[in-house]
């Protein structure tokens, strides 16, 4: 056969997704197979939209069809105030908090040395440009509480301060309505070195 | 906005698959947009491919590029028996045992007066078709050991019976390397109810 098969090649390319093994793939596959083929095409359809319409706001490098941003067009937000986040689902789950009315900033990654992940593949060369003309006075690092994600916020820590720009990191400690008795012992030790006096 | 957001429209097409809520979704269309889009390309030509070029096989109904399919093909498979089952995936886990040498029948669901499947929305219409011309002796019946798995398979053997053909149906109990103690209750009464003698 010239071409491969092509239920073959559907399970293959839905296997490349994260979290998607062989057999999921193959049963996703077979469902798209049985299902209207209006389902198939939709998605197919989607895919390629995406990749042609959606690419980097040009000033906080959030994932936008204009540019810029919804997030940076907005003149009612704060502009001394930036939250740095690692990826675009960060960025969106703390506009769901409502709490914050200042800007952003997607680095899309962390610094991971390990996996080859330095300065130069993250956004953080605009991250720096946009802190030329003294607006900003708070960069807020919410990238998340794992090492590499401690490494970042240490990393941009460093190259903010020199510029006069204050750097603050969000807390880290037992989740709102959680439990003492589940709570990891590395969050634990954490919560209770950055006690509060009341 | 005349077109809705491309972002929002991936998710929401991919949260249309089996067992992907909007979470899961939301996470793959960002993988997506972040990944090669070499990734998105195939995936969705792959999609399109599928539809386009796989049908059913004109006598055993299982999903094919080719018509007849390639167990249909294989004049080295013994015609005198036919195994049903419910599903490609179902196909594919009997093929793999190695055990069975026989045709295949795929139904494309099991009989269930609840959600509206009855005869007529299955393929047992070509099953029977098959029956003509007494060269089928056997028909193993290998949909799901579950309620409507059951009632299909003895709807197939009502009307297979009279037409001289044995029916049968593969076993239930307890699966080999299972332990005793896990097994739940109806698998365990199964396995006693059908013992063998040694």
């Amino acid at each position: 056969m010239a071409r491969p098969d092509p239920i073959r090649r559907l399970i293959l390319a839905l296997s490349r997704l994260p979290g998607i093994g062989e057999k999921s793939a193959a049963r996703l596959a077979f469902f798209l197979m049985n299902a209207d083929e209006a389902i198939s095409r939709d998605l197919s359809e989607a895919l390629l939209e995406v990749r042609e319409r959606v690419h980097l706001c040009s000033v906080c490098c959030n994932l936008t069809e204009h540019d810029p941003c919804r997030f940076c067009a907005d003149g009612r937000r704060a502009e001394d105030t930036i939250c740095v986040v690692e990826s675009v689902p960060s960025l969106l789950a703390i506009e769901r908090t409502g709490e914050f009315r200042g800007r952003y900033h997607v680095l899309h990654g962390v610094l991971s040395p390990l996996e080859g992940v330095g300065p130069d593949q993250l956004h953080i060369k605009e991250l720096i440009a946009r802190l030329a003309g003294d607006k900003v006075k708070e960069i807020i690092v919410a990238t998340n509480p794992s090492v590499e994600g401690e490494a970042t916020a240490l990393y941009i820590q460093r190259l903010c301060n020199p510029l006069g720009v204050k750097v603050t990191r969000i807390a880290s400690g037992v989740p709102i309505g959680g439990d003492l008795e589940y709570a990891d012992q590395a969050t634990l030790s954490r919560a209770l070195e950055e006690r509060r006096e009341l």
